[in-house]
């Protein structure tokens, strides 16, 4: 075996419309130092995987494969790869990898405002590193971990437990440590996608006294319910000023402690200052692209309530190394496991995206088979 | 003397455009337990009184009179009046006091959320509490200090430098603190107005490494200048596009690491985000009174940019104590001691005010005399 | 009836030496405005009664009746209560209460510090007010809500459940807040009376990735591994550094992420900084008397670790209101509704004394009946 | 020129006794691709140096050249060297360097416990790297700048300035940083060394209300009031009674609000949290060796004063590059210039270490010449 199979991602033509993702076959890497090869257990297809189809996102140097967090094992090590501890991984551990790279550790960013998901060296697999760069992606059999990455092992956490949050689950913690849930507070988490439901799951977990979920469809506010929100609304039955009486009724009239936006919708920003109790919080993650303004008041939906509103970009090393401790736990694999997956093969992948696209899945996963 | 000269506010009138203040003379009150009665020796003219005559806040009682800050001395006590350490004040005391009463200590904001300042029961001197409510502002020769006012002593600082940042010296050190200034950190303030002007002074004196200031007029810049600021900006004459350059060029091509937004102007705060680098901090106090939305776009303005950004709302006791701290402090002094100071009688307030809204006074000052 | 059944400690003899508490009766207060008579359900044994009972504490106004923290309906009220929300409560409301009262909102520790478990005016319901205030303790058939207590709801919460922790909940909660437990950390609770079982409740409900707990009898710990803890050890069979040996068994050579002391002990808390990883926190919130000096090595132990270490005093409102609405779900429910309570009459109180002092009791409520 | 003379010191004898530094010449390196020769211009002797040369910190790999914050010019470049800019520096630029080395970015306290100053595998120049590694110490004609040194361009500030300061800028900034000091607080800086004295500056600039110092000998006190001690108190001359005495004279009774020690001695530990106020903050930098152990009351010192006490290890790049924006600025500038400073030979170093561990010198140069 020489090569790997892989799914390709050309990215928009010419007309700017998406193009479909192809299979290709790929020749496997002479390893570097200290650098890896990965058999892919499996792999995902989340939010941003539809927003490179659709040249949403700038700097993607297309062709592509996409995938950026994934599962598997470590089947060939050249040198030494060693987790944070300093135990070397062998062939044959099963891990993930932080799928961040190149983290200068050098720049200002990195060293003084101590920002590293700002650090402009970083590259991340599955988005802004494409082909030319090799096998930097999960939708494929291989994956080549070059020197520097960052494996983590998966102990007893099982690998579709691990995947039925994937991507997702650093992005939620990150957002949460940023919201500074405390002991009691009242989440609203809006948005039901992979990124809200694990933020209700952190949330939970953090201590929330109750969590709401405004989202749609359906089936995925079920999903919401699940992982622990005590009461959700579909926002495509409500009008914006109905959200905010039912969010008022729930919160005593004051409105949430901290509000998680993970939409992508621009409008909902504002509507999370608005739905965010004076002197609360409001954490947006789910601005990963451009998808346009929003207007807000400045006087009412920020000054005068002494409002935090948060950006929250990115992840580190600590976000899935916690995220991961904590699946070990009982209470938090309880919440993950109860997600409806679905399976896509490498030639499913361009079904797998218009099913993320639309809304309709609550989590898809790849396959690396054809 | 059984009376006190007083400007009243009278509010807007019923075709909704604004009143000119009149003298009266109200009666002195009746002392309760543990009140006083301060002769006025300074008040002030803010941009918030310009606000209160043209009607642009809720909830004020018309007809009321204005000056919210003021010093002056204890005329006459009724029982006790304790600073924070406990010791009584004594008749011909020269004081200054917190404008916000009646904070409840009881509610969900005070007791829960620890956010005093958005305690629903405060009154303000000045702003919420009205003639009705007897002599409750400072533009006047004498204020009720009702019991429960904190009052504060002055120490050696000079009624004169004290009155030369007023209510500013609360609002733009609680902004200041806000801001998390850190040792070394570029901060630009946006505004030039006394809220600006001492925002610079207290991010000097928390140890900016550099501040910078985009306002107008130029004098008021000069102000600036002489505040702290190293480079300033009249925004008059600079598009928003010009104006993010001039901010680039100082900070090696990255943005401030603390903004602070003290304008008014709604476009500003979204300014305020663009120009502040990543993961820096952008503080708003400038947003008083409803003057419109502004747009931003919360990918690029906010959420990549891993964003805080925070509204700061009035004030509380520390605020006016530390700025007092700060004022016995010669290198604090020397700041403020250079404002242009214009005085004004209680005849002359209207025309205070008109100078005020105008932007072309740095620091209008309240004489209780006709 | 015009009387009230009360146990009443009376301190320690002439000799020092701890004297047994006696029944008395006493008169039912005239209710000043604003005030109420709560007729108690439910009061506790802690340890700090067993230290009031031996004179440990200083500054409090012996003879007393103790029992800081109670449950019970309101029998009347005179004017109006509110709660936070600004609701009044109705006579035959089941209500708690914050045991402090008088906290003075006009110091330099509660303005200026915002520091107000450290307000020099607060006094505590039970330990700090005596029978010469009136029925200020809850060993006793009725307890006197002077006005500016605040009274809260308990909503669906039994009674028995609250009270299984009882003081201990605040006491928790705000040490674990005071210790930032983070998502995955773990997190040592020295102690296995009611605060470090109560801690170990909270520090899972906050998100701890793992709780270890060193304390004893094995009873107490077979509490702690119910309450969330993973494992456990006692300390009564195990030497000092054995116990270090087992944190770095436990903890993969670091030490703890946070480590809550809440033993009375004065070692404890040497031990607590040794036990505690690099950058760690420590939080110090079982030495509410004073049991001597202890000795640690400022290098090794502080300076080098970059450590924190925290006293935690007392608790605030907010405390209270967290616990209860915390206990309002049912996975924090379901872990206070394992402890096994004992309880005490009034005419048992010495016993229950004697029985929590040695540590032979899980939880010991008081029944206010003889 | 193939050699550069360096004072080795080479650490204590078998008997344990400290042994003089001796000059050598050892050769130039061979530079590796992106490494530098730095040429010194200045170095400095600092108590951790009369540490060394007494043979109390532990992983000292002797002999060693001592000096580990230089100033000089970059002799040569092979390859590229970066500031955190990315600007490349250029063979003549003035810069001085991060004394830190090999901090790991991928072990668990860089990436988990972001604490990157406990990473277990950073090296520090003159101390922890040693002859066996080139030149690698200050003490010489030139430094042997390995890949991944971050230099730091001085911009204007003079060579002498930045020495004035040399390791106590970062050291002292860190803690004052770590104290959080806000404005208008009372600092004590307890220590009258490099340390003590760059605190009392960066507490001032940082927007303290008052700094005290308690330190010896006179002379250093007098630069003490020099950096902006309001007042001073010679330990040596008062008992530990006499001196919380003078503290709270000096803070109306109830202590400071952070106290910094850098004194060395550990019973400084434990005085710092008694002359501290309920709810400050101690910061314990001084105890960089171990001078043994101390006791305290955790009941009065540290649980009932709701105290935080934090250690406060190493230094990383950001503190450096603050410490140098910050002295950029004339008010910082002022500050340092004033402080006396001795120059030694590299034949002198004996000398100057016997004048810094008797404490009669304020500040020590080392000059690379003989």
């Amino acid at each position: 075996m020489s090569n790997a199979l892989v799914a390709v991602m050309p990215g928009p033509g010419v007309d700017g419309r998406p193009r479909p993702c192809e299979l290709r076959e790929l020749p496997l890497p002479d390893l570097e130092p200290d650098s890896a090869l990965l058999k892919v257990e499996l792999s995902e297809v989340c939010g941003t995987d539809v927003h490179l189809r659709d040249g949403r996102l700038s700097g993607v140097p297309y062709p592509i494969i996409p995938g950026h967090v994934s599962v598997g094992t470590l089947e060939r090590i050249r040198g030494t790869v060693h987790d944070v501890r300093g135990r070397p991984f062998a062939e044959g551990d099963r891990v993930t990898f932080l799928d961040v790279h190149r983290t200068c550790h050098a720049c200002w960013y990195c060293l003084v405002a101590r920002a590293s998901t700002r650090c402009p060296h970083r590259k991340v697999y599955g988005i802004t590193y494409g082909i030319a760069d090799g096998l930097t992606g999960g939708w494929a059999e291989y994956i080549y971990l070059k020197p520097g990455v960052h494996c983590i092992r998966l102990h007893g956490v099982a690998s579709e437990l691990y995947m039925a949050g994937g991507c997702s689950l650093p992005t939620a913690l990150h957002a949460v440590e940023r919201g500074e849930v405390a002991l009691a507070d009242t989440v609203l988490v809006l948005g039901s996608g992979p990124v809200g439901l694990s933020t209700i799951g952190f949330s939970i977990l953090r201590g929330a006294g109750r969590v709401l979920c405004i989202g749609a469809p359906d089936e995925r506010l079920e999903h919401a319910r699940c992982m622990g929100a005590e009461d959700v609304l579909n926002f495509t039955r409500h009008t914006p000023s109905d959200r905010i009486v039912w969010v008022l009724q729930h919160t005593e009239g004051r409105g949430t402690d901290v509000t998680i936006e993970c939409t992508g919708a621009p409008a909902a920003v504002t509507e999370a200052m608005q739905y965010t109790r004076d002197a609360g919080r409001v954490v947006v993650v789910g601005q990963y692209t451009d998808h346009g303004d929003t207007s807000f008041n400045p006087h009412w939906d920020l000054n005068r309530k002494h409002l935090d509103v948060r950006g929250c970009w990115g992840s580190d090393y600590s976000h899935f190394h916690r995220a991961i401790e904590m699946l070990r736990t009982p209470r938090a694999a309880a919440l993950w496991s109860g997600l409806k997956l679905e399976r896509y093969t490498l030639s499913q992948v361009n079904e797998a995206l218009a099913q993320v696209a639309s809304g309709r899945t609550v989590k898809a996963l790849v396959v690396p088979t054809t």
